[in-house]
């Protein structure tokens, strides 16, 4: 587990809600896939846009996540957002989210992300690469 | 297991899609989303609409999910999702959503739900209710 | 105006609604945008994803938008959209989109895209160019 | 037009973008209809959440909207909307969304929307009512 943690606050939209008046479920992968971004961006020091080219990597495709929703969050909440890496491998790593409302916990995710190049053979085709222990040291 | 299957095919859009050119992973979760209530509808005999009432229930909100990408969907493609009850328990229950591309296993997700009514005694909650036999009867 | 008219329809789903029961009006684009791909797909006789390299376009891309909501959808309301091209011009036309739920006017849109190539130039600039007199033959 | 004026900044996330790796049409409206709440909320001096009960209404219901889209914007861009109410009417308004990018223009909207309780004798139909003065005069 890696000690560098990227913290956000988000303000519950009437955008976010289904008819039950609760964050619709699939919004939340969208608010993990962004706090993905920023905690790279924050961690290696470079704006989200500029993670692939700095890389040379197309992006850390998700291949697997699991999500545990513990209490629902409402329009006009507001909830905050911990990520961090909890593990990296060789070419694959770990991201963890920590979803409270008013300090409790709403939602935990752990997405995992592979380190994804463009297959010089097949430029349709995404092949993973090893991280770069100068990535990985980048997150403490 | 429960042998009634839900599957209904759907041509990736380009509001599906990201800058990768691929199927936003958020996206899955709607569409997984809007299975389960198809399914529900199908097996038990009635629309959409008509599932939370009725059962008089608020609905089967999603407490946990996982999911496992194993290749990408594109504009364009025509993807095909089984969805189907795979265990019942007292008040809770899994659906198993498999996603193929051209026969090809893309998305496999697993959602874990609840039979859920509004508390009595606070209508802002919900309460895991036991789910009726006849309702379980109709899954086969 | 153009005599081809593209129809289909949508069951509105849970994940389209919005607290108050009712299809959250951005949602509303997303079904335009893709009724657009469409019918230029079913008139000019390819699939989506063929669009763009066919007629070696960006896409036709959106400058300006009207809609007018004269009555909700909901949940498990069956709409219909009927897409035709009201105006094509130089390097420029209109797509109106007619959404009615059970013969009722729903919403009412006109598009207005251009016809874009890349620039090349600048491969980041798009540049609007003449419509092909053989794609507008194809809408009658 | 009043003087009451809400800007805010959001940074472009991958979520928002479409292949062309351009900002999706669509969620322009999903940060209009954000932008509009967070504009009453501030004008009004209530929470989001608050502003249906505290005038005991159902909600600002949109009726028409009008874009133009005069240029892209892209992953990672910071763009700044600002909002106002550019018209009240008896029971209804336009409140104008200007959008740039780096300073300059890239879409501006209009919506119509109208001040609407539930109908008491049908609570499945929304009746739109006099803006109270009270409400107007918060706007400057």
């Amino acid at each position: 587990m890696t000690s560098f943690v990227f913290r956000r606050q988000l303000i519950i939209e009437w955008s976010h809600c289904d008819p039950a008046g609760i964050v619709f479920n699939p919004r939340f992968f969208e608010f993990f896939d962004t706090s993905t971004w920023l905690l790279f961006g924050a961690a290696v020091g470079v704006t989200v846009e500029q993670i692939a080219s700095t890389f040379d990597i197309v992006g850390v495709p998700l291949v697997d996540v699991r999500a545990e929703f513990h209490r629902p969050a409402r329009f006009g909440d507001t909830i905050e957002i911990a990520s961090h890496v909890s593990e990296f491998r060789r070419s694959s790593l770990d991201v963890t989210h920590r979803t409270t409302v008013g300090g409790d916990l709403a939602v935990e995710a752990v997405e995992t992300r592979v380190w994804a190049e463009r297959d010089k053979s097949d430029p349709e085709k995404l092949k993973a690469v090893p991280i770069p222990t100068a990535v990985i040291a980048k997150f403490g």
